[in-house]
């Protein structure tokens, strides 16, 4: 039987939000596998606000997605057939195995997933990338201290969520930025932050001063732009910025926008610092272990927001990101087709 | 003898560079120095582009002057009148004192001047505020390691002439920044910077790549703008960007541009860290003995541009630090008066 792989690959280079023709779908025949190679049938794909960058030409920390490319994505798929010594066939994976229905690998980058730990979506999320970028992002970058003010934007996201409960577990007071009422409730009711602020509602500024009245000692920033702008004005001395995203500004035309007030590092003898969290590689199973540690107290908890569908559907759950429809980590299942 | 003190004040919060009609020129008799007190006789000014920041309302890291105030600004003079116990009549001191001609002193904020170890303008410039910021600025916030490359811009001004040479010292590769070729060629064959790219003649990236081939591992930042972004784009893997000044964003008018591509901080696993000098007061002694040992080594090399006039070339004396006017440090000698 010839297996007919939907794939969805970059068109063009988008301008502002990707639409639909810098997407092109395509159907072909999915190659055998050869000796030391297996196939994948991808179940789950991770959506995140990051893809919009891979799509930019340029210089990043990972190269860009040429055109024609299939578009670049983590995803969760079991094997469905091995010619590869270490992966048998019904294995759970992860891998970057891009949008597509069917992916060859040769195992490199490919790690099993224990699913005991928790559900597909649980591993794209809190168990995946997201949860250990807010890991490793918030304590090695942010390094925050009991009692100290932790502001985090884009706090109802797929890190956002995570990093705001580990500065909680620490012994921080927790500032969640959000948009929406029902996000920002979210954060207080369910995941214990001490406030949210729905940038939608207007006056940022007057609620930072109210629930940050001390200062901002450590600010994890997944979003940029104003916002970015307004915690500036409220560090306090000594701040750190985690550099983590920018999510306000991957879809802008032309340059984006820079903080115009940055001299408030030196104000606030601050510093802002981006990082990977692919560097932490060789520190994921402490990172891991421990995320599964505060899930299991319930110290933790997750949301994922899962899109069922197809192939088809990936452009339209991306887009879902940058319109703030997710509350917790965005997973497209890919339920509905073969 | 009633002495007549000519005051520099504040007039105006300047919009973009400041025009005449933001400072006001008094005259009046000056009060006598009561128990406790001393007179100064104010002999040279230190012009900074700091001084720019301070004429702005709101939060800095310093309180704005305030209309009507005298203009702030570090001075060395002499005492010519004493009721207090520690500073006799003749002594050169440093301090605070403000353009002016003749300042009142409680003694706080104030230090002697050991004029054995440089000229007054020196005591302002490499042995002053300005080495101390490029000491504590570069091997603190910057902390370069032998063969990397540190690139400064501002590289021609006090701070920035110092902090490449310290630099240079400590076994980098040297690039400066600096409007002009004769400042250009100062900073190679004088105070042997590896390399120095001229600004105002265009295609700073051009340059930054042949300069910089492996990246920079420190930018020691006088000047923000444009030079800021060019830079940026060249982070080399964990760079550190000093924030010392933004003398580009000084003047404009709204608000200053922030740089549009700050997350090439995460692209290059870089931190900007903002400094205030003031914060490493009880290592000034460490700083200056080593500055000092440097400079009469021939290490080091520092260089005084001084103006000579009275209290009323102090605007026109600033303005020429945006203009670029000086090399090295820049000093108002009140000698035309008096």
């Amino acid at each position: 039987m010839t297996l007919i792989n939907l794939q969805c690959r970059l068109a063009a280079r988008p301008i502002g939000l990707p639409k639909a023709s810098d997407w092109d779908f395509a159907e072909e025949p999915a190659p055998e596998p050869e000796e030391g190679q297996f196939r994948v049938q991808v179940d789950y794909l991770s959506v995140d606000p990051a893809m919009r960058s891979w799509m930019n030409a340029g210089r990043s920390y990972v190269p860009p997605v040429e055109i024609g490319e299939v578009m670049r994505a983590g995803g969760i798929g079991h094997v469905i057939e091995s010619r590869h010594p270490d992966h048998a066939v019904g294995e759970v994976v992860y891998g970057v195995f891009g949008v597509q229905r069917y992916a060859l690998s040769d195992g490199r980058g490919v790690t099993r997933v224990d699913t005991s730990l928790g559900s597909a979506p649980m591993q794209l999320g809190v168990l995946g990338t997201g949860g250990l970028t807010a890991y490793f992002g918030l304590l090695d970058i942010g390094r925050p201290e009991p009692g100290q003010t932790v502001v985090v934007s884009g706090a109802a996201g797929s890190v956002g969520s995570i990093a705001g409960q580990i500065a909680r577990i620490k012994g921080c007071r927790v500032v969640g930025i959000a948009g929406g009422a029902d996000k920002c409730q979210w954060l207080v009711d369910e995941l214990g932050f001490d406030a949210a602020i729905d940038y939608k509602a207007g006056d940022v500024r007057g609620q930072l001063r109210l629930h940050a009245p001390d200062g901002v000692d450590v600010f994890f920033d997944n979003v940029g732009g104003e916002i970015l702008e307004e915690v500036l004005r409220r560090l306090a001395r000594g701040a750190r910025i985690v550099v983590c995203g920018a999510v306000s500004q991957y879809n802008s035309e032309g340059v984006p926008k820079g903080p115009g007030n940055y001299m408030q590092l030196l104000v606030a003898r601050a510093s802002m610092t981006g990082f990977v969290v692919f560097d932490y590689a060789d520190r994921y199973a402490e990172g891991l272990a421990q995320l599964a540690s505060w899930l299991e107290s319930g110290e933790l908890r997750s949301r994922e927001d899962v899109v069922h569908g197809d192939i088809r559907q990936f452009p339209e759950a991306l887009l879902g990101l940058f319109e703030g429809a997710n509350t917790g980590k965005l997973v497209l299942a890919l339920d509905s087709e073969g």
